[in-house]
């Protein structure tokens, strides 16, 4: 167990906008409303999951929607307003939180409503990362119910989607309402047990993430390699330097889709890389070949270490990209079948990154 | 108090069929599944309004999504999972039904969870005629709440809208979850005491579609003149008479909308009538005239006394168009407000259809 304060937001929010994946909302905005929270209503305790009570009820928090409406569209406590909602329909109170990703902005927002309501969040998320579609869930590839889920918007509209047939549908019934609710919303998801959490979810991403980032902060403070403190964190490896020469993005449907060009420098230096996304860099290729797919992680930083997600993505900006290896619970035949390219409309079997 | 049996299915359809004003789908259809009901869970009992028990839980059930896509997609029992999904959420059962609308198929779609649940339903409704959208109804201008609303699909999904800034948040965001759930989607929304409905309901409207529906048909058998059977129970008058020439139509954003122009024929010869319709027809010109607008009723019927729904609109039919008078509750301020012109787009004041 451990406490997370007002002073690990900012290294959560570095090393989640890296493990994000280019997605999960930017990293800043998330900082901000969570220390809002923290300072109106105190810190919030994290429990590794196996400190988790084996009667818990553990509520997963998420955002959804295109994170290019996140960085701009004012939100204020509407995680809370989506759990008091769920529990409302569900006649039961949560006893702990998790977050549903690790990424940007979403892996922080499980600190609003902790913060209110106190309770802990537990050391873990459904993903490992960052990805764009809500069934896209370890928790739902492994046999947790998808509904019921609530959702708030900031205006004071709230749905629940009480039976689905797939967590499919669950996303398409929660797109549409948050394309609605200003095509930014958040939700609060059926609850767990203990034992279903150290199950499904992917552990101790909370704490990589603060580690991360706090790794981040000492290269820069002591003006060590930056590239190489991340390295030393997540293992993974450098795909490529260099310096964006086009980005092509339309939000669409509830979600930043693109690509983005980068021209290689130093050692990649007369090579191209480009890497598409939707929210979330989905498959990076290097000359035309893939060096990187989903469910690897493509992470894009500037040359401080701070993540570079899709929306921030300019012409001109240096930048490191990384690939780092997949959770294994994304790499068995069920995972890729939520998660592989092919979910993602690439006639392409997934290859393990290489190391 | 009367007995909906099956033989009255038929007569109601073509009274509701007519009074839908073009919308509320398609009669035949919303007529086979309430016999199917019937005849697996017996007739069901109808109340009038004064007859309601003053501590009844009255919910009322509708159909929402366009016509064109009600006439073809297979719908089961979906109002019966709205009303139980909607029952589980207030933890609480209703005590008698009501329909939203008289228009189409959506009257006789309370027919279904009435029998299945051995409700009885109450001899009104919340038009006195179909409109398109969720927020027109008498109910919720005169102040009852529009959350909880559930929706089904037929499926297997449920969605609970819980809260909404207003009706036509209610609206907005079901209208997307009936996209997404295939065009077509029933709902059951907030229950209302015996005091309410009497204050806010059209009343007698599922009687007045009966009679309507028998007059036609007794006009029929005799070979009397079925206009004037029509008039005789409905008041209001012939608006014109004629042959389709043109039908401008699109399913869209969970609507059908369009126009139909019609040809005079005997003593409208030589002139030409406009009917602009949002699933329901909203504005009658001749030559360019306004002869009707919303919120009186503008029906069709082809030489049989037969509605024509806007889904069923084709060039060449022979039609009579007949104006009705709004219902009261309608051309006040606050119903102008929701019903009126403006609240459609047109830039026009409403002016009572001419007697």
């Amino acid at each position: 167990m451990w406490t997370l304060m007002e002073e690990h937001l900012e290294s959560i929010g570095i090393g989640a906008g890296i493990l994000g994946t280019g997605g999960g909302g930017n990293p800043y905005v998330g900082q901000l409303r969570a220390r809002q929270a923290m300072r109106e209503n105190g810190a919030v305790e994290v429990l590794s999951p196996a400190e988790v009570p084996a009667d818990a009820r553990v509520i997963c928090i998420g955002a959804i929607g295109a994170p290019t409406v996140g960085v701009e569209k004012i939100r204020d406590y509407q995680s809370y307003y989506a759990l008091r909602a769920l529990e409302s329909f569900l006649g039961t109170t949560a006893t702990a939180l998790i977050t549903n990703e690790i990424g940007g902005s979403s892996s922080v927002e499980v600190v609003v409503p902790a913060s209110i309501a106190k309770l802990p969040i537990v050391d873990a998320d459904g993903m490992g990362r960052a990805f764009p579609e809500i069934q896209m869930k370890t928790f739902f590839t492994y046999g947790i119910p998808c509904t019921p889920m609530a959702l708030a918007d900031e205006k004071g509209n709230t749905a629940i989607i009480s039976q689905a047939v797939n967590a499919r549908w669950v996303e398409r019934l929660a797109r549409s309402l948050t394309v609605q609710m200003g095509s930014v919303a958040c939700y609060a998801v059926a609850p767990m047990s203990a034992h279903q959490v150290r199950e499904t979810a992917v552990p101790h991403t909370l704490s990589l993430a603060r580690d991360l980032g706090q790794a981040v902060q000492r290269a820069r403070n002591l003006h060590e390699n930056i590239t190489e403190a991340i390295l030393g964190v997540c293992g993974g490896k450098v795909l490529f330097q260099g310096k964006i020469s086009d980005v092509e993005r339309r939000t669409t449907e509830g979600f930043s889709r693109g690509k983005v060009s980068i021209g290689g420098t130093g050692e990649y230096q007369g090579h191209q890389m480009t890497i598409e996304f939707q929210n979330e860099n989905l498959i990076a290729l290097v000359d035309e070949r893939v060096v990187c797919v989903v469910p690897d992680l493509i992470c894009l930083t500037d040359d401080r270490g701070e993540p570079m997600t899709t929306e921030r993505l300019r012409y001109g900006f240096r930048v490191t990209v990384f690939g780092f290896p997949s959770p294994e619970l994304w790499t068995t035949a069920e995972g890729l079948a939520v998660v592989g390219p092919k979910a993602f409309g690439y006639n392409l079997d997934y290859t393990p990154l290489e190391l």
